[in-house]
């Protein structure tokens, strides 16, 4: 073997001293930049196609995506990546656990094992039941009935299901599929998680339901051009402590941020002509998604650690920004005089603390996309436990409308008056993502944790904010999250960061504090 | 082998039947429908960085580009592909020369030959080369200076000459290069074209200048905001033969057209805000490419053949739309009136006759790119032979800026005041394109052919122009051109279109009837 063994050691400065990498080790790199540049590559066509192309472009563009995952998903299991792996654990126990290169060399034997599990054609199976099923949905969601997509979501599970079986070591058929999207996360986890937070939201958003009916939003709505919200949006952005070079912001049916490099990072919201606040918060929201990719620590890039640690933490990164930065008042101090200098004839009366209130109204409501900061995780809540009863089996497939139904009574005591503002409203089963929603609520969770310590570092943050100044809320979040990348899973990064384990009591500390500010409630 | 020996054969109905082709051609089918998804991706990847991607993006961008091109050419020398190949000579010689199958094959085997017989190592220290170039002549060009690109240059030549050293069968060292661009055309085949072009168009051009002082275009000059002047093109567009749901249009430094299937063809112009005439031709320009890409059979999508035949031919498309159709009188008769709805201050006061003269005027001019119909042909002529002389060894590098100024003075009689209006005026050369410079006039030649030929066809085409019917005018390129791909060779498309070689009688025809419309010249 051509390399020489790494030594473990302290510099003279107290710090790790790297040993200089095996020969292995710089192969693994260019072995991991060639799969990275096809997951970029992939990710622009993905971007093109849900922000530009035009909808000839979609047959193409199908077999594009189809040979790029291809290829990627064949070096990612190769016999190469293998032999290097093996090669590299002797150098890997010399490391300590959280070195660039240990990681390195942990994170990519995790997913080539991973991606090694799950037979090629399995995967080619899954990707064509999604599209078709996603067909379905938009059909199924048109008629509103659950009947047309049902075939078709039977196909998805009894797929997910051959899925989990890939994992024999599994200790629940749910737990393969949430480990896909939150690494490390088990089931007796999320239960704890998700248990707590059940426990407090639902009084709590109950409560505040009562009161909020006396806040009056009607500034937000009206009439409000697109362009015109575009610019603001822009010069928003602008303020916002990412550099003009190294974004673009665009428009999609559905907001999202993607990013091909550090310093490329694309933003895609939406606009709603008769709502200000759609665009508004999921702008920041984007922002935040992507401020998180573009903080990755540059010698990290072109890597298997040169993205975010998991969807919880990447959206608890969006969720700072929509929520614990965006839904503030300090921040309003800042923007909201050109919110008014934008639309003067909808908020020229409008003051200040009326407007905070305002983009703060809480309301049960049957969609999950369009629910304020206390009542959406129960809405992440009951698609769990219904995705977990039906892996388990003891929730059938043609039961699901109604067992939807009564969840929502439950938890949002709504009616749900037709599908397609229930079980329909979004294509994330279609599509085959069973074991994504609980990371929602992951993100909030995580939020809170990090915004309590970050609160504790930045004493003076509300003033900073109020000033437009987020240069040091920036440093923070890079040096403490960002910079990390892939390296830990959220629980490493919270141990981390607080000393202890994912927990929900600063989320719900947060929420309380602000229905005690905004609703007077204790 | 698990093919069976396919029969030549006819049909009832006379046409040729195709056997069933064997297991290996489908094999082969399969293994180019994934070098053609890399090199649509990779034309995503490049069309994104020249119309949107942010400054930011560029280090990213090249690497992922790099690995792209890399992936693609490892498939295109691979030893499965020549075993496919081998396999599949007995079944192809059963075949018609310009069946689908014998020509997937033949064109495929070309590619494959030429791409295997260039060392990987060459190919990247040529990209790498072109690349920091590029760089060198941005600063050549600002600072006036050759000197700043001599060395870069001559490290480009080098490995120029390295290259053609590949193709030790070549009769002349241009000639490889010119085959890159230009398949199947050789030295002696361009002198003949050149020269004739040469020898009619000088004494032209000069005759025509002379005369073309009394043509007023000052209507095409003022100030045209951009945002009006892409509305325009976009209404343009939409009367022109391609379906509204299979291309855009954006905004690039340089005019291009790319696809991604046959139904998403993107274009890129750019807006002066000062002279109307550069986006309205840059446009009908891109266009003429547009159009040809996306008229590629559906059969051939995904292989070999699903590309133009060559820059000559792609270029010919270009010119019939810019210049053939776009200068003519019956084309503006439709489209002149919303010139002057859209610009009323401008054209209220100028009738077509007037428009339709000013967008014709001759005039000898420094920059290729801003040259009329009749002086173009001049700078190519000019390029040509000096690269020519620099690959034979009669010019070296660092008599060009001289040898260059030379040869505009004697071809256009002009005085050259600086290198970057002379010598570094465009990339080409730097990023290292030597024996493309012919197939711009190669595409003139072929348009004039292919013009004769259709308006032979469409005796009333005139009419059709004017009423802005251009239904018959696709199909028939359609059928004629676009439809074969990378089929035929130039050569091949013409000989089967007129029964001859390529020649340029036709395009000078062409010029001398319209020097006698416009200025009386006979």
């Amino acid at each position: 073997m051509g390399w020489r063994r790494g030594r473990k050691g302290k510099s003279r400065q107290g710090g790790y001293r790297a040993a200089i990498p095996p020969a292995a080790y710089i192969e693994l790199r260019s072995h991991l930049a060639q799969i990275d540049d096809l997951g970029r590559a992939r990710a622009v066509l993905s971007w093109d196609e849900r922000t530009m192309m035009p909808p000839g472009g979609a047959p193409g563009r199908a077999e594009q995506l189809a040979t790029l995952s291809g290829l990627l998903h064949e070096r990612l299991v190769s016999d190469d990546l293998a032999r290097l792996l093996d090669q590299l654990r002797p150098y890997e126990e010399t490391l300590p656990y959280d070195s660039d290169e240990a990681s390195m060399i942990r994170i990519t034997r995790r997913e080539h094992q991973r991606a090694q599990r799950v037979p090629s054609e399995l995967k080619v199976e899954m990707a064509r039941a999604g599209s078709i099923a996603e067909h379905a949905w938009k059909e199924a969601r048109k008629q509103s009935d659950f009947e047309v997509l049902l075939p078709h979501l039977g196909k998805i599970v009894e797929l997910k299901r051959r899925y989990v079986e890939c994992f024999d070591d599994a200790g629940h058929p749910y737990e393969p599929l949430l480990d896909d999207f939150e690494p490390g996360m088990t089931l007796v986890e999320t239960e704890r998680l998700i248990g707590a937070l059940k426990t407090s939201i639902v009084p709590l958003a109950t409560a505040i339901a009562e009161r909020a009916d006396t806040v009056d939003d009607s500034c937000l709505h009206g009439r409000f051009p697109a362009a015109t919200q575009r610019s603001l949006a822009i010069s928003m952005l602008c303020d916002l402590p990412i550099e003009a070079d190294f974004f673009r912001l665009d428009e999609s049916a559905h907001p999202f941020a993607t990013s091909f490099s550090n310093t490329d990072v694309r933003i895609a919201t939406r606009y709603s002509e008769d709502y200000l606040a759609g665009s508004l918060f999921s702008t920041l929201h984007e922002f935040g998604h992507a401020l998180y990719d573009s903080g990755v620590s540059a010698a990290l890039e072109r890597s298997a650690l040169g993205r975010p640690a998991s969807l919880g933490v990447h959206e608890s990164q969006s969720r700072i920004w929509e929520n614990f930065i965006g839904r503030s008042l300090p921040f309003w101090q800042h923007f909201y005089p050109r919110v008014q200098d934008t639309f003067p004839d909808h908020f020229g009366g409008v003051d200040l603390e009326h407007f905070h209130r305002a983009v703060n109204k809480v309301q049960r409501s049957l969609i999950r996309t369009e629910a304020d900061e206390f009542t959406y995780n129960l809405h992440v809540i009951l698609r769990y436990e219904l995705e977990r009863e039906i892996l388990e089996g003891s929730l059938t497939l043609v039961d699901l409308p109604e067992a939807w139904k009564a969840r929502v009574k439950s938890y949002l005591d709504l009616d749900v008056p037709s599908d397609s503002q229930g079980v329909l409203q979004d294509v994330h089963w279609a599509e085959g993502a069973f074991g994504y929603f609980p990371t929602y609520s992951f993100g909030n969770i995580i939020a809170g944790q990090i915004w309590e310590v970050l609160r504790r570092s930045l004493v003076d943050l509300d003033d900073q904010i109020a000033r437009g100044d987020f240069s040091q809320l920036r440093e923070w979040l890079r040096e403490h999250v960002h910079r990390h990348g892939r390296k830990f899973t959220s629980a490493e990064m919270i141990q981390r960061l607080v000393g202890g384990p994912i927990d929900v009591d600063p989320y719900i500390r947060y929420l309380r504090a602000k229905a005690e500010e905004l609703y007077g409630l204790s």
